[in-house]
Parts: structure tokens; sequence; C-alpha cells
């Protein structure tokens, strides 16, 4: 299916595309790009990768794909370093978990290529980042958004479809402005929560002690709270439009919550308590299995 | 140790209270007492319990020891209905989340047995609930807090702290203030904040939409938004004042996040990031094996 595929950022979102193409035979040649020397090296070690490109230009010579997986803050710069290097026949993709901002950066950068860049958001993380953290079977059952522009050839669609697919993931299409909500409220906003959360607890002088009674409600409400600060910083910035609506929305859900409990309002508590338990155990119930 | 122990809730604290000390071969019999007939009924099946008692005379009657277990909002009824049929020798301990109300109506309804009282946290929970939620090992390696009263005798003191680290728990002590204080921050709040966002996104529109993409992320987040609403209704109404306090210093924290979107911060977001996620990984690296 490809002969040639570079990898820009060899972590757990481009080492793990990596090897499930590999996995699925649908690759010959996989191509490192990045930042740092030390990250490629590591990643060709661990055989995610066969050669390592410190150069666009050698990098993108008969490429049939680029996945853009590094955070999302330095989508811009990437696409202007690469672009004058993209030949006709290369589709581009990302893994960036938002899209507004990647939008802007491929008007910007991509011009004249829009039909083979087809913008996507897999849904699937870990606590660990790096080289060694990724592993084929990171999207298995997992869903991909892709988030096409209007530009798009409907077989570059296809194509990054599919090569998405190839990695075991389930995938979806949507608007990057209905994208960016939807993942504003059910994933940035609880990493937003739970890093300040840990954050506040942290820069006490009773901190110490607090830790050492947290327990496993805490274990897992604090989870995201270990995500990397730089991919969050720029997934923050860019989407804090949306981020900022549902913070407010949560912050006056909070001042409801204040007011009830001010008002030692027993029943209107447990009320609220029932339907959110109750949706949580129907969402677990449809969705976790 | 104990010839006979009366457990008033026979759920998953009292029940697995129940089975750890049978377990530890340390009760000759074990009786229940509770709201409702059939979970009891439900609890002798399983075989938590040995007897049922619809009576507080008879259940109390040559009793060496009471665990109250039942959700904090009932303490101070059921403290009132057992106090006349306390004997010398009784001693009285609880599973509480909270501890200042329960030093409220223990000295409002157990004046004549103060020697024998010693208010207990464990530390211990499951989002499962009721007699078949209930297991031997749920206390092995999880922390019990004593806040014992000043009017305690150190021998029920002891026995009391002997009884829940026979339960394999790790048991330590501290005034009911910082109790509620500490766990205020690191569940009360958590709980809180987990009922808040999953009730927030439930009532909207698009709810199914925003269900349908949120991952795992979401799902430890809000994993004990499915806990007992009954329960952390009482929770959060018995210990408002401390959870008023820590609501408003996370409030605090939410402003300050709010003001760094706003002005599209990405360094002093990144720097927030990085200390909350340096803490979340040297706590878990500390306190999970």
């Amino acid at each position: 299916m490809f002969k040639r595929v570079v990898i820009c950022g060899v972590g757990l979102i481009g080492g793990s595309f990596a090897l499930a193409l590999r996995q699925a035979g649908l690759v010959e040649t996989l191509v490192g790009v990045g930042r740092r020397r030390e990250t490629l090296e590591e990643a060709q070690q661990l055989g995610l990768i066969d050669e390592i490109a410190t150069d666009w230009a050698v990098a993108l010579k008969g490429a049939d794909l680029l996945l853009l997986a590094m955070p999302v803050g330095q989508m811009s710069a990437v696409m202007a370093a690469a672009a004058p290097h993209l030949e006709p026949q290369t589709l581009v993709t990302d893994g960036g978990s938002t899209k507004a901002d990647v939008f802007e950066a491929v008007y910007s950068h991509l011009n004249h290529c829009l039909a083979n860049v087809v913008p996507a958001h897999p849904i699937a993380g870990a606590e660990k980042s790096g080289p060694s953290a990724a592993f084929a079977e990171l999207y298995r059952g997992k869903r991909v958004v892709l988030t096409p522009l209007p530009e798009n050839a409907p077989e570059s669609i296809e194509r990054v479809r599919a090569a998405w697919a190839a990695c075991g993931a389930v995938v979806s299409q949507m608007s990057p402005q209905d994208h960016d909500r939807v993942f504003a409220a059910v994933s940035h906003l609880p990493h937003l929560l739970a890093f300040g959360l840990v954050h506040q607890i942290q820069g006490r002088g009773n901190a110490e002690q607090l830790f050492g009674f947290a327990a496993s409600g805490f274990r897992d409400f604090t989870r995201i709270a270990g995500s990397h600060p730089e991919m969050w910083r720029d997934i923050c910035v860019a989407n804090r439009h949306a981020l900022l609506a549902e913070l407010d929305a949560y912050l006056t859900e909070l001042a409801y919550l204040r007011a009830l409990l001010m008002q030692g309002d027993g029943a209107g508590l447990e009320s609220l308590f029932a339907e959110a338990s109750a949706a949580r155990n129907a969402w677990a119930e449809k969705y976790l299995k």
C-alpha cells in the first residue's frame, strides 16, 4: 500500500502507527524525522523506523505518506519546513488532539497540496510517552476521527482512512469545529481539572500528609495529571476558545454545587449525584467492556 | 478476641469487616442489624453474619463490639437507638468517611460510654455496594484512621486498633478536624468534581455524541462519579464546611487556569502542568505498587 512512509515525531503516537502499519504488511520503508537525534536513534533501535532523515528533502523523496505526530504547537513550523518537499503523490495526515489549529497551519503552509492533506485525531493515549512507549496494538478498537478538508480528493480521504483502519482503529468523520468542541468537553477539560487539583494540593504546606492519605479515588481522578506537560500546553492553547467555553459551563455547575453545600441541601445533592451516577454507569455499561 | 460482634449495615464496609474478622479467627458470633430485612437475609446467606437481630436489645446482649457501617447521615439516629442497650464491655467503632459529625452524634447519644467509643475511617471502597460486594481482603494493606475521643480508655483504643489491624489494615490516628480537612481535599472534593462533570455533560442536547467520544481519560476521571448517591450526599452534608473550603481553594486554582487560557499563556500553563505532572508521578511512584 505504501512504499515510503515518513513519521515526524517517533513517540507513542508516531511509533505505534509505524509498528501497526508494519504489522499489517502495508509499508516497505519507514523513515523517522524529529527534533532530537537520540530519540530517532532509540526509535531505530526499537525497530519503529528503518531510516533516520535529518533533512526534509531526503526524507520526503518518493514518500507516499507523511504522519505528523508531534505536539500540536509544532505543527505550523513543521508544515512550513516540509512544504517545499512534498511530492504530488504524498498524502499527509496527523495525530494532533486539536483540529482548528491544524487547519489554520494547513491553509498557511500547504495550500499547494490541499487535495492530499487529511487531518486526523487518534483517540488513544497512555501516561507514558516516547519511542519506548509505542506498541503495535495502541490503536486496536480505538476511535480515529478524520476531519477532512473541503479540498480533499476523495481517494486521499479513502487512503488515509484505510491506513488508520489498518492500525485497527474505528474511523469516523467530523468537522474540525465539532471535533474541537467535543474533545474540549470529554478530554481537554478533564485534563485541565486534574492538573489543577494536583497542582493545588502539591503547593500546600501539608502536601505530604494529604498525598499520604490519597487512595484509589484520587489515583484514578488524577491519572491524567501525569500527562505530558508540553503536549497539554499545546492542546490547551490551540483549543483555548472551546476549552474556555467548557470551563465556564463547568464553573456554573460548581457554583450550583457550592450553593447546595452552603444550604446543606441533601436532597438537591443526592438528586444531582444520582443523575450523574446513573449516567456514568450507563456509559460504562455501553462503552467499557 | 470477640465473642459477639454486631454489625449495623452489612454492605461492602460492614460485610468485609465481618468476613475479615472471621477469617482472622477473632470472632465467635457475628450479628447483623439494618434497615432492610432483605439485605440482612442476603448477608446471612452469603455467610457474612450468623444471626439477624431485629431489635437492639437482643442484638447487643453480651456484645463485645459494635461496628456502625451505615451512611453517615444515619449515625445519630442509630446511636440514639442503640445507646440504652450498650453494655459496659461493648466497644463501638464505625466506618464513617467523616468524623466531626460522628463526634457530634457520639457526644449527643453515647455520653454514658465515652471510654469505649473509638471512631474510625477505613480508607477502602469500591464502586459496588451491598452485601454481595463484600470480601475479606478489602482492608488488606489499606489505611484505617482512628480518631479517638479524649475520654477513650487506652485499652479500648488498643482493642479497636487490633480489630482493624486484624483485617489487614495499616492503622493510624488523627484528630477528627484534621481527618475531615485531609479527606475533604483528597477524596470528597474529587468526588464532587467528578459528579459535577458527568452531570453537566449528561444534561446537554448532544450528550450522546459527547459520551460516544469519551475515552480512557474520561473513564478514569469519572469512575468515582458512579459512586453511591446517598452515601456521598451524607458525606458532603456532614463535611460541608471543610469541603466548601476545599472547593473555594480549587475555584481559585481554576480562576488562575482560566486567566492563563484567556491570555494564551503557554509558558504559564506548561509550568503549572509540569509541576502537577511531576507531583502526580512522584505520588504514584511512592504509593502505587
